[in-house]
């Protein structure tokens, strides 16, 4: 007999992204980390924590970071909530917002782990298919019995296409519920949603740092929401949910825009050359607004070219999307490890 | 309106332990935190993470410390599942088990949170008296519809009693649903419940560096079940929920035996002097297992006794349980601080 929930019982649990042991050589390109290391200010402040100790309890509220991140985004710092990763922010949203039997929505092919959100929350989800142009029509928007919620990852993954914020802002608004924009990849992108979390209160926004200030170690992310909406969230919350260095190493980096727009610049230049040079392979691919890259083939199967880039030390995302297609999603690297990259896909197209 | 669930509208939201601003000359003896800094190879193994870099994502099963635990308390590493804080562990023990409409169960007088935890389930919480000594009785095992899990501090907060694991055992086996032993507190106490677990599968101990290794700020704890317990857990937690520093850090915190006897043979004689002296003072105390002690007074009003002390930079924590009493529960502090606490208690008393 079982002591768990029978919905916990009958899921299969969120498989992330293949993470080699440490010490291993392998090139990672499949969980879209920045492939530099973070601003130096980062590593500073966890020494400035360290100095001051680790025997009392962190902040509840990580208000440091919040006073500094309301600055850089222009909102005030009561409309920021700081989570352990964008992960626990998604979890608190589901957890606040979808009960059991409840429906939660999200886009098709997107980001698979709000499936699991709401499977562990005895919720079901309903997935409305990207049209041919990765935008969203009245499906996404209509009202359905138990809607509670919307997932909208903004840039998308594994497309890396961006919806414009006036279309969000008009999807939220036909929305019955709360509509969470998540932007774990929106630094690498010309715009943001931020400034629609005033126009409507259906619009949360999430941010992670894990990407674009290279701190996927470090586990902090954080939401934009309007103040009532965060009063909610905070009753979900761990008390202590992020811990001291985390606070003073998020606080420094976010502090640090010249390292930021340093970051993006590169990741973008390169972006555009894997680009590129992929489609010049015969590759398939839309404009990505995100560090990654969406490869498609028109008559290649694609899971021997990521097995051949994996023996090879080059690991990539081979994504198969039932009922859709399937893509490799390729990591914007450092231009060395592109190199190869771009070699390996070659050599294994000529197969 | 509002687009919370119905429960999160209605709660008012778990109140950790007052937590003054950084920078602030008051002296912390409400929440139990350890008044000494942590093991000097604790800063050293964050350093190490740091010169590694943090732009890619921990391991996700924090495998590095459930090995070194493992040996540790002498368990298999796939026995232990991490978390951000043994507050992470207890959301998760309650996500996992308890539905909504379903019932968890706690004793009385004990750590609040337990019932917030089955209130954002949208669960039902009953709370069962300990007796005069400190122990529970056959209510606390008896079958009731819906009862999904059972929470047990041991050592126990206010309290810092303890049920002896014998004791603890036959409980278990009685249950009609896992007994979570939250062992926050038990390094400092003379037996604990790990062995346990072995002759039970309802029985799953939690464990926090917070107190015992002085990482309150770090954020780390896990719990101990037999496998399968573990295998189902792993399905709710999300994907990274414990950052690489303090993944690091509390591997290194864990090796370091050493520090932590002589930590919490200090801690103990601090103890055993703080209780002596309280009694002597008139103050009421039961023998505590923990790094706090609970004062109760015969005749005197605590509250202004309270008031006294954080007027004069002493923070300890006013508890009122309705129905019950009130008490001062005071986390053992340095003997320094101990004297000047002692000092204002007795001041306050000839008020």
């Amino acid at each position: 007999m079982s002591y768990f929930r029978p919905e916990i019982d009958a899921m299969r649990g969120y498989v992330p992204g293949e993470q080699p042991r440490e010490g291993s050589k392998v090139v990672k390109m499949n969980t879209n980390e920045n492939p530099y290391p973070c601003s130096p200010a980062v590593v500073r402040a966890v020494q400035t924590v360290l100095e001051r100790g680790l025997q009392r309890y962190p902040d509840p509220m990580a208000t440091a970071f919040r006073l500094r991140a309301g600055e850089v985004l222009g909102v005030p710092a009561d409309w920021i909530l700081c989570g352990n990763g964008s992960d626990e922010i998604l979890t608190m949203l589901t957890r606040a917002f979808v009960a059991e039997g409840d429906l939660l929505r999200l886009p098709y092919p997107s980001y698979i782990l709000y499936k699991t959100l709401a499977e562990i929350q005895g919720a079901r989800s309903e997935e409305i298919r990207f049209d041919a142009q990765w935008r969203l029509g009245d499906d996404f928007t209509a009202p359905a019995p138990g809607l509670k919620l919307a997932f909208l990852p903004n840039p998308n993954s594994p497309s890396g296409t961006m919806i414009p914020p006036a279309e969000v802002l008009e999807l939220a608004k036909r929305m019955p519920c709360p509509l969470v924009v998540d932007e774990a990849y929106v630094d690498f992108a010309d715009d943001n949603c931020i400034r629609l979390v005033k126009e409507c209160d259906k619009v949360i926004v999430s941010r992670t740092l894990s990407k674009s200030y290279a701190l996927a170690g470090l586990r902090f992310g954080f939401c934009v929401a309007q103040p009532h909406i965060i009063e909610g969230l905070r009753k979900i919350k761990d008390s202590y949910n992020c811990d001291a260095l985390s606070i003073g190493a998020s606080t420094a980096a976010i502090d640090d825009q010249a390292w930021l727009r340093e970051n993006v610049a590169q990741i973008r230049v390169s972006r555009a050359r894997l680009a590129a040079a992929a489609r010049s392979l015969g590759f398939d691919l839309v404009d990505s607004q995100a560090n990654f890259v969406w490869c498609t083939h028109p008559s290649k199967q694609l899971q021997p070219i990521y097995e051949h880039l994996k023996r090879n030390g080059i690991l990539v995302r081979y994504m198969p999307y039932a009922g859709w297609g399937e893509g490799l999603r390729i990591s914007v690297g450092t231009d060395e490890q592109i190199d190869v990259c771009l070699a390996l896909l070659a050599e294994a197209l000529r197969k």
